[in-house]
């Protein structure tokens, strides 16, 4: 990142559950079922912990190595990027009263939030949470965020595409794969095919959790990454 | 494996590489390149390794946490699986002299190994090792390896195909994957697409090497595991 936004020492990150074969959701993803079908079981581990719970504004929940790992994705973190199949169903133009997304009036964000979309929208704010919308592609839509957070870090919030196509860009400087033991048979693929070859990764750190997820640290590094 | 092999006791396992976007062999594999456009990069912590270099005879090597999780790969294991690929190149009929495969003269395995063809072929022997040709399918196949075997376990030596077939149908009791952290962008996927998500994973072990790649043994488990 730090080659595209001059004088910015922040890093761009995300963190993704991924089942053993690859998939990030499951297949026949819809309204009624965004994370497709089986998809919930990539994120059962995360519901009941207390930085998730906190995050949605709800106390208590468990602590432990899972709630370690996902309170370290949350810190440090000034803004949000992410595809416009993540903020809400459909790809066509927004209509005259357009749809306010997935995320109800206290989105668990609290930061600001790109949303990349082909379609210009005027920015919707939902309690602490402002959503914009994007429309010149992924590098306006970094350097954007990484003004926003004043210093601190960005991270992508999904879905699949929009990490790959960073990824793909170089311009993912680190990432944790909170890895499922389990298999979704289809649905749609984190790392899928070519693009992403060059990319060095250095492993940052492996946390083995009691609840089956391992969770994988990574760094980008040589030829792509940095 | 107990389902199918009335009174067996052994289990069914395979080890392999697999990179972190899921390839377990490059892209364009050939001749001249079997491990496909980059795929030597999977394979690269083991070869220095003392327990590789005993089975290939040769002497010394690296011990340590890597060198450990190919030594149980190879503990206790009467026979080998592995498909047509593994064995050599081509996949039409033998000629009449039939090419003897990648291995040499003294083939690393030291047990009796099955190889699933289409076309009938007499047992090959190469130093320690013996090639049996069984062109009945992964039933017949285990059940030829089990008792071979004799009471120890039976191994799945590739390719992914296979690891697949015997995964999908149930009959895999442990496997364990060396992730390693780096991308081949395409090639072989171990886990593709539909069959599989009935299978309920165990994980067993997670060791984490210096060297990048991280262990990670799972057991089979729940619906269409044992």
């Amino acid at each position: 990142m730090a080659d595209s936004v001059e004088g910015s020492v922040a890093k761009l990150r995300f963190d993704i559950s991924m089942s053993l074969d690859g998939y990030v959701a499951g297949p026949d993803q819809s309204i009624d079922e965004p994370l497709g079908v089986g998809g919930r079981q990539l994120h059962e581990w995360a519901y009941g912990l207390s930085t998730w719970r906190a995050s949605h504004g709800q106390e208590g929940g468990k602590t432990g190595v899972d709630n370690a790992a996902v309170r370290e994705s949350l810190e440090n973190i000034g803004a949000t990027i992410m595809g416009r199949g993540m903020f809400g169903p459909g790809h066509g133009p927004w209509g005259e009263e357009p749809w306010e997304g997935w995320w109800g009036e206290e989105p668990p964000f609290g930061t600001p939030v790109f949303v990349l979309t082909h379609h210009p929208r005027e920015t919707l704010v939902k309690g602490k949470t402002s959503f914009e919308f994007v429309t010149d592609g992924i590098h306006p839509a970094l350097e954007r965020a990484s003004e926003a957070a004043g210093g601190a870090d960005v991270k992508l919030g999904g879905g699949a595409d929009v990490a790959q196509q960073y990824l793909a860009a170089g311009l993912v400087d680190e990432m944790q794969i909170h890895l499922i033991p389990g298999f979704l048979g289809g649905g749609a693929r984190l790392f899928d095919g070519a693009g992403l070859e060059g990319i060095g990764l250095e492993r940052r750190r492996v946390v083995d959790s009691p609840t089956g997820v391992v969770h994988l640290h990574f760094r980008t590094a040589g030829e792509r990454g940095r």
